[in-house]
């Protein structure tokens, strides 16, 4: 499925099927509101699947798309760029924390390859969607061109299709890229119209003195954008190819109308970018978790999104969305198996 | 197993052991901290196992203890008393929240009548320890005898004991009662040096005017007490038979060395009082969320836990405890199942 197919599939969610969840939810044996964001959860998930009450979202497919940045060169990390693709050969081995909390949560890994430098070994885990082996720096001038974004939010659209199409019902982002902070920083900063202090984070941890240095660096990429770029452009001009990817996979999930479950920063990135491009996708999105990046805050005020953990994360690869895939499938389970005070017999108040 | 016996028998978590599993996250395949909170409870877990990498706590059993308090005749609730065994015909039906929630995430429901007021069917997944049917009216007098509140303890350190007996590898704390944010927000301010209205909540969501009753109610029965009175006696005076045996039932927790995971604002009264008890007991501790009731907030400052979630709840019953269990699982997890950076051959920064 292109990212184009995607868009147009993408139909509001049924706010009949939340508001019969909310409805339901206040006939359960507990006081009205007393299961706080689970209640709000359930009905969110009733609306994105149109029923009420609505299925629980399994199985779950986590895909981490992975790229790495040109804008490494300028010392924005302490991180070498080798460290994307051993990530990924590690997450293949199930080694990486998103390989353990996946398998912890019941749900599958898929890599996606969509911009990685090195050549990959393949792998039953790995799918090659390499665009380009790596953005230019963004630093500097485009990060890529308006073609490879385009191909970029393809390879989104298209695996969020593949994996809805072999029975996921639930989708997780996931990203992992050297560099992919700074490039999520200036996405933000650009999409939600804040300067690049106020969404620049320290990232894998990095000190004053390269954080400064990392501010900079985002202020001069939004210096090249005009005011009010459109999405795409920007997703070029200072993105980065898993987070176009991770846009395109947005949108894709809510053209399936399935649940995607929103990571970190570099997700909340692409997640503003959908938003942009295909207002309704928000709908379909949860958020998992709230990064400690300044940007994710910065990001999830501006779609309107309540993060559903916020356990001082700050790891990506899908992470914090796959430690909350619990507690959203729990709340379908809240309204499809909890008894109602008719059905149970409990005197209401 | 007696409350006194348990108290003996707990000894401080291993601070080596929390230690050990620091160094070994520091070697995991991410930056130092990008775990955030998971890391901390991972190091907690093995401080309790006195192992690192700890064990993953699974079998988790949930014990809900169920009891009615005097007070509601003071109309400080909407609901009925007779709705404490109703909702606990519901829990052993399974079609409470907790009976969902523990069904999710693998967990067991024991209910425990500590002192229900109404003689209650049998069932496999009740056990009989009524002290006394409901307690009297703490607004007037003392809630239950010194000889009660013994009893309620030891019922709760019985409990703990049978269950990890028979394999429970993680305790969660439950509680069902008509009436028991009043007793608990007694307990808390008492314990806690606050006053009634700093930590007296809406409950199942009552309003201004009954809250206000409500805290005027706490302020009576607190005034019966001694500036510095010892836990028992706040228990006896002015708590609830319930939470007593929850008392009992994170001591016995602590002295079977598993982490007990503390739900809301009656498993965070019955904190309070076991850190008074026992301090060590505490180390055994995992908050597994912050309760909307004011007094869960104050309580878990005070004996020094940050909660897993907060999702806004305020049900009880053990459900945001239950909810919290895989993330305390997946805590052990990553250090058991993740690759160190020398394991998977990637580079450091």
């Amino acid at each position: 499925m292109t990212f184009a197919a995607a868009v147009d599939a993408v139909v509001p969610v049924d706010e009949q099927a939340r508001s019969d969840a909310q409805s339901l939810s206040d006939r359960l044996t507990k006081p009205n509101g007393a299961l706080g964001a689970m209640e709000t959860i359930g009905a969110t998930l009733a609306a994105i699947a149109a029923t009420s009450p609505p299925p629980v979202p399994e199985p779950a497919a986590v895909a981490v798309f992975a790229a790495d940045h040109g804008v490494v060169g300028e010392a924005v990390t302490p991180w070498p760029a080798e460290v994307t693709a051993q990530m990924v050969a590690n997450i293949c081995a199930g080694g990486a924390a998103i390989s353990v909390l996946a398998r912890h949560a019941g749900a599958q890994v898929t890599v996606v390859d969509v911009g990685v430098q090195a050549t990959l070994d393949s792998h039953p885990s790995l799918v090659d969607a390499k665009v380009r082996p790596g953005t230019a720096n963004l630093a500097e001038g485009p990060a890529m061109t308006a073609a490879e974004c385009a191909a970029a939010l393809d390879v989104g659209a298209s695996v969020a299709r593949q994996l809805t199409a072999a029975g996921a019902r639930c989708l997780v982002t996931g990203d992992m890229g050297i560099g992919n902070t700074t490039a999520a920083a200036a996405v933000i900063a650009a999409l939600c119209h804040r300067s690049a202090a106020e969404v620049t984070g320290r990232g894998t941890g990095i000190d004053d003195e390269m954080l400064a240095h990392k501010m900079a660096v985002v202020e001069r990429a939004l210096a090249r954008l005009p005011e009010q770029a459109p999405a795409v452009e920007v997703l070029a001009e200072v993105g980065g190819l898993e987070i176009a990817a991770l846009a395109g996979f947005i949108v894709g999930g809510a053209a399936a109308r399935v649940p995607v479950i929103v990571d970190g920063v570099i997700a909340c990135a692409a997640l503003t970018a959908a938003a942009a491009l295909v207002p309704d996708a928000v709908g379909y999105c949860v958020a998992g978790h709230l990064s400690s990046e300044p940007g994710a805050r910065v990001a999830l005020e501006r779609v309107g999104l309540d993060p559903v953990l916020d356990l001082h994360m700050r790891l990506g690869e899908g992470t914090g969305a796959c430690l909350a895939l619990p507690v959203v499938q729990a709340s379908a389970k809240i309204l499809r198996e909890m008894a109602t005070f008719d059905s149970a017999g409990v005197t209401e108040k």
